[in-house]
């Protein structure tokens, strides 16, 4: 279960959006969504944690409330488990059939909210998280940067994350940017402050290149 | 996350029961309970998948029938993340209050379906398991042996784990003997067609030697 080079799908692109709460995630996936369906691509956008069956009972034990306190490596645990039956049932085989991933949250913000945020040593929270995934790793990660200060206010009601600290907000953003730091091949790091036209069209221009390994949809010329 | 030797709690004893369906484990565990309290000591009754809030919900998700369906890492890290709660939440505590420890399933049981039965990798679920668990292992582990043709009669309806074929019994059984017959100074075989006061005795004796080091309740002289 060593942590080795990485496996990146060889067919198929896999589009990863990762950055703290209120940085525009969903707003950038949609919009690529649609760019790319435009062209021709056949996409499947998703999300961590829950968009499986049981992926959706686990999202709600690790969200509410009203879960209370969990131990450090059961909530771990909980992700991982998450995202074993999200890459073995969706990522992997809308990969092998061609098409292009995009998921909103990934293994980083496992890295960046169990690992940085709380007592466990991120090393192993890793290797926990990338055996559950097989390593599959995204192609490109694309973390939408913010403060804290920024993100959270949008919210009124937050749940059991939302509602950490401010100083545990910061933890995360700068896993997120060290991580991003230290493998800028795969990373495409934008300010989430700039216009959402302007940053659409970075993560256009960052994609292109890769597009030559997905297929298009069956609809498109 | 290496798999080193393993952590003896340093106060409390902890005993674990395993064995295949029907072998009298919750039977055996509540007759040392009944003779452990009557010998003044205090004990946790206490058992896996299951036993914590979180635990309960796990579990409906593991054996519930219409579950379907589940990846083989995501149920491995499910069962994982029971264990974690309940080791830290129950088991733990337990053992610094210098109690004695009585559990229905334990990682072995983990080993034994997840791993021997399934297609996983057996080093690399024992890895997840032992960190969910912070590595900690019985003083005593006692399998209640017995084939799977006598054991899984006993049932009308059987859930997911029990609707497996045989053949998947008999792997089981011969894993939890594999791992009894590797670390002898720690388990107790006993055969579960025994007459249950013959069984109940051989525990007790095997046990009593290890019980200095467990505290008498607070009621007892």
């Amino acid at each position: 279960m060593s942590i080795g080079p990485g496996v990146y799908a060889p067919t198929g692109v896999f589009v990863c959006f990762e950055g703290g709460e209120g940085s525009g995630k969903s707003t950038q996936s949609r919009l690529l969504r649609e760019w790319l369906e435009a062209e021709g691509y056949a996409v499947v956008l998703t999300f961590e944690p829950g968009d499986t069956e049981v992926g959706r009972q686990l999202r709600r034990i690790v969200l509410s409330p009203e879960t209370g306190e969990l131990s450090d490596r059961t909530e771990a645990l909980l992700y991982a488990a998450d995202k074993a039956e999200h890459v073995d049932t969706v990522v992997q085989p809308a990969l092998d059939r061609g098409e292009v991933v995009l998921t909103d949250r990934y293994v980083d913000s496992t890295l960046a909210y169990q690992g940085a945020g709380r007592s466990l040593a991120v090393a192993e929270v890793e290797q926990v998280a990338r055996w559950a995934t097989h390593d599959l790793r995204p192609h490109l990660t694309v973390v939408l940067d913010l403060a804290p200060e920024h993100g959270l206010g949008r919210f009124e009601e937050r749940d059991r994350i939302e509602g950490e600290s401010v100083e545990f907000h910061e933890r995360v953003r700068a896993a997120f940017l060290a991580m991003a730091a230290a493998d800028p091949e795969h990373y495409l790091v934008l300010d989430a402050r700039l216009p959402v036209e302007e940053i659409a069209a970075e993560i256009r221009a960052e994609l292109t290149p890769l597009l030559e390994r997905a297929v298009r949809g069956v609809s498109q010329p």
